[in-house]
């Protein structure tokens, strides 16, 4: 294989995005905006009624079905206590690894980032994904770990926006911040006692808003990277947004 | 009783909420922080263990307990339905009639309200409420009908704030908006295909934001009546933002 070959076969599996279990996957297969890459079943499988249905659907629609032993197929789901012998690869334009987001393209021009830190609601992190794409802004950066996965729930509180989000994924969040960090960008959390207001700060070149789960907030190790503490001012001796609502916030205070 | 007593009086009374149902009664008895006037019980209740618990929570808080006939709890409730012979009343500090907006108030000040037209998931309604309650602006305009029912479902997604935001309730959201209008409010809808942008318009004078049913939108007949309609741009093909998000990007966005 060629070098550009493979850097071509590489992007192209980047993009993919692994989902499992039968409800999740038939949805998937069912809706025709979805571009499914490859169909994932096991040897192990009754063939009863939902996997008939799932072949059925893959063969319509002219999508390779491959089939695994069962515990092959638990490597590609990377999830074998949930994935019911099935699993699907989905190609999604915009999902790609978070090494995309290079030195020169932090430099040529200011951009802006929100990264998710154990986000664990599946509803927010889908309404986040939504005004993610929505509003413009470069990205949205999710470890692969630690938070809610990209499941059906995650697709439909997106409102099917996941398969247009500019999402960047990595294994090590600390590592690609610091990262992102050492090439110019300036790393901001939101907390509610900080100096400045996310309506006022405005950094020179390309920012990364840090967003932490919904009870703990944004972890320790992480807080301690960060250039800038935020806050959003408010009212009526409230504490704190919903972290959805902080997100669109953040993504749409650049307009 | 005189009339300065009656007018106390009819302020007090309208302040209340009243909730239903054993369990969302038994968690606003525990929590120190919610202001309960009154426990009101139907005879026809078993004394069980939750019963039992309710009056005990209520004796010790020194809380008011009245006993009703089943036909007459139900008309406190107004849902004799669902509300398993328990209701209570709440007292909300900032909870109060439509009617509290005069037309001295719209025109002393520029005002910002936000109007809800049928949100029927409880936790869009949380959701905004807690934005209403954070941003400052200057209240929630709610229909007692056709939208979600203020329950403990709606108070947990508000993390709380249903007890401190401005929120004014009315029975007829139509004729309460043509009033405000002559009274020289701008009414505003959210239109995905709308000439002006939700970030540039700005009215002179006070402003009413209707935001509508999470599928139908906001309903024709008060479209109809809408000064300007505006629009939140978006990329990335996306259509509609979730309409918590809306919310708070308009509750946010006079800051």
């Amino acid at each position: 294989m060629s070098s550009e070959n493979y850097q071509q076969r590489k992007t192209f599996f980047d993009q993919l995005l692994t989902i499992y279990g039968r409800k999740p996957v038939l949805e998937a297969l069912q809706d025709p905006d979805m571009q499914v890459y490859k169909l994932h079943l096991a040897h192990s499988n009754k063939e009863d009624g939902i996997i008939r249905e799932l072949r059925q659907l893959a063969e319509q629609r002219g999508i390779a079905i491959e089939m695994h032993e069962r515990k092959a197929l638990s490597r590609i789901s990377k999830n074998g206590k949930q994935d019911q012998g099935v699993a699907a690869d989905l190609q999604l334009s915009a999902y790609q690894p978070c090494s995309a987001i290079s030195g020169d393209h932090l430099q040529t021009a200011p951009r802006r980032y929100i990264a998710l830190d154990r986000i664990t609601n599946p509803q927010n992190l889908g309404m986040i994904i939504r005004s993610v794409a929505a509003s413009g802004i470069d990205g949205l950066i999710l470890p692969r770990r630690g938070g809610a996965p990209l499941t059906a729930l995650v697709i439909k509180a997106s409102a099917g926006t996941l398969f247009k989000a500019p999402i960047y994924h990595c294994e090590d969040l600390d590592a690609e911040l610091l990262r992102m960090k050492d090439d110019g960008a300036t790393l901001c959390c939101l907390s509610s006692h900080a100096e400045h207001s996310l309506f006022d700060y405005k950094a020179q070149g390309s920012m990364v808003y840090i967003l932490g789960n919904e009870t703990e907030g944004v972890s320790r190790n992480l807080e301690k990277r960060c250039n800038a503490r935020l806050r959003i001012p408010m009212h009526n001796g409230v504490e704190s947004l919903n972290v959805a609502v902080t997100a669109a916030l953040i993504a749409f205070s650049g307009i």
